[in-house]
């Protein structure tokens, strides 16, 4: 069977790695049929739209979709391209590496991020000269279908029930619904849950980030708390994400597009390689989405590395490390 | 000149902290008359309300008020407790103590809150069985008064201007119009600012904290970064907050009531003891606020130290060593 992938390397470092992890993809023994399409700035100066309806529809139709970073224009690309899959759940672990500079090097979290609405689907308004206005919608049908997600993500061994994020002690009616939801489809599950206050887990992560395992939250918080996250375990670089639809997904570093080293060929492609890890095990090969993340983490802890980690390795070099140790 | 001091105690550890940091401002040479007022959980368990009108209306008219904490009905006694003095702007500093464990050491940062809309002025709706809104608010008159304050703050050697922290690539007319009118008051009042998004902020303030120093937010990322923040140096215990209105002000640590160890007068009275000097220095007496806030590092450094920070020390003790070095 034959899957098709959109690859949208977008802006900057996303034009290196993002072939490198098409690179690793390809070296597996698996029937891919890779399609590229742009998506960013650079397009966008050339045709006036950072997001091509060709590069939406190839997402909104492939399989699975890889996409590296854009510049400024990201709202504009990755808002839509989350809406061409269908995606519901941002899934973005946050994890510390052996050997890389850490923070809080214990910390090891994944956070289950509502992807579709909250203040992300709100309607703004310039009500008067002096009063602007969003409207931030919670649903109750897209907080089940998360809380589905997070009670599947959770069974099995690894973990024990999550923590529901949120603010409804202020946002009591949206936060409330959100919270009520969550915890009635995991006690009909029969998962655990606890909850905490979005700016109580903020202190309470950094002080001790073996308190929490699997966090659920609304998609604020959960865009600012699992970049919480990444803070702690030394920065965005190595964090990869997958945004899960119901028939397709898109999986993406957490990074930007690191304007400063773009064009050098010595970005880090380690996020995105763990990112198409996350894309592996989307579509059933568990095995091998198991030995890219060890393949990676081995050569994160023994090199070659690129500069953001000490090392003087390019891009090529630590890929090509990469697909020796699979 | 008398000034007249609201002080509200609220539940568990603020019935400890509260009196502590009153004996403090007793044992100055100034003229304060102090009036007490109940607000809580334990006064709604007897009365039904957790904000008595007479407590709502001595906050009201008092020169400044010193709050405690509050249970499980914090939101419904702080919200408004900051509408009685009109407050604008929350002021949170969260800065590391010498001898007190922080993943953050070098952490020396001052927020800037909204204190007045955002999602806190948020109408909520439930409007089908599936959807809840909320509508959150900011205006340009809101933004200016803070802009303002945050141009007088940082004005004198300390500081080089401010940042301004928001989401305005995802909420663009809002948090746009928040940023905007900062921006340009800052520029009118010959303020360097510069900006970035909340989410980058939370990652890159644990990397480096030095990067920044005072930042301005709309109200929910004050409440969150802050937050943040607190964990960087090691936790809420420490840290103090000032609610400024235009003719008025309510001074409160930003710890909670601590129910595990309310009652056993092992309370660490630091937070609200620096929120009284807080006090001071808003009623114009800058000597003795530095006096206080300096007593208050010496005792930290030096000990006596309450249980929180490893010694064994009561409340009692701890209030009477800072006294002793005024
Ligand atoms: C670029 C921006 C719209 C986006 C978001 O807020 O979701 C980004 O911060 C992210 O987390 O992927
Ligand atoms: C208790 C709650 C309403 C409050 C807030 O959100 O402002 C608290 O978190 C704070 O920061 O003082």
């Amino acid at each position: 069977m034959t899957h098709e992938i959109a690859v949208i390397p977008g802006d900057g470092i996303g034009q290196e790695v993002t072939p490198a992890a098409v690179e690793v993809l390809e070296s597996l023994d698996i029937d891919f049929e890779f399609a590229e399409a742009e998506a960013g700035d650079a397009v966008k100066a050339e045709t006036g739209e950072a997001l091509p309806q060709e590069t939406y529809d190839l997402a909104a139709s492939a399989d699975a979709t890889l996409f590296g970073a854009a510049g400024d224009t990201a709202a504009d690309v990755i808002l839509p391209l989350r809406g061409a899959v269908d995606s519901f759940v941002n899934v973005r672990p946050a994890k510390a590496y052996p050997g890389v500079d850490a923070v809080r090097p214990e910390t090891d979290l994944v956070f289950l991020r509502e992807n579709t609405e909250g203040v992300y689907a709100g309607h703004e308004d310039r009500l008067t000269q002096d009063v602007s206005t969003l409207t931030r919608v919670v649903t109750e049908s897209a907080s089940e279908r998360l809380a589905e997600f997070a009670c599947d993500y959770v069974s099995g061994d690894e973990h024990d029930g999550f923590t529901v994020a949120h603010k409804a002690n202020v946002m009591r009616e949206t936060d409330g619904l959100f919270r009520d939801t969550v915890r009635d489809v995991a006690d009909e599950n029969g998962v655990e849950t606890d909850e905490v206050l979005m700016d109580a887990f903020a202190t309470r992560v950094c002080l001790d980030p073996t308190q929490f395992d699997v966090v659920v939250c609304p998609n604020l918080a959960g865009d600012v708390l699992s970049d919480l996250a990444a803070g702690l375990v030394g920065g965005l670089g190595l964090l990869p994400s997958a945004n899960i639809g119901p028939e397709r997904a898109l999986f993406e570093p957490v990074h930007g597009t690191a304007p400063d080293i773009a064009g050098e060929g010595v970005a880090n492609p380690a996020a995105t390689i763990v990112s198409a890890a996350m894309l592996l095990e989307y579509l059933g090969y568990d095995d091998q989405a198991a030995a890219v993340n060890e393949a990676v983490e081995a050569t994160l802890a023994d090199g070659p590395r690129t500069p953001d980690l000490g090392g003087g390795a390019s891009t090529e070099d630590v890929t090509e490390a990469i697909i020796d140790r699979l």
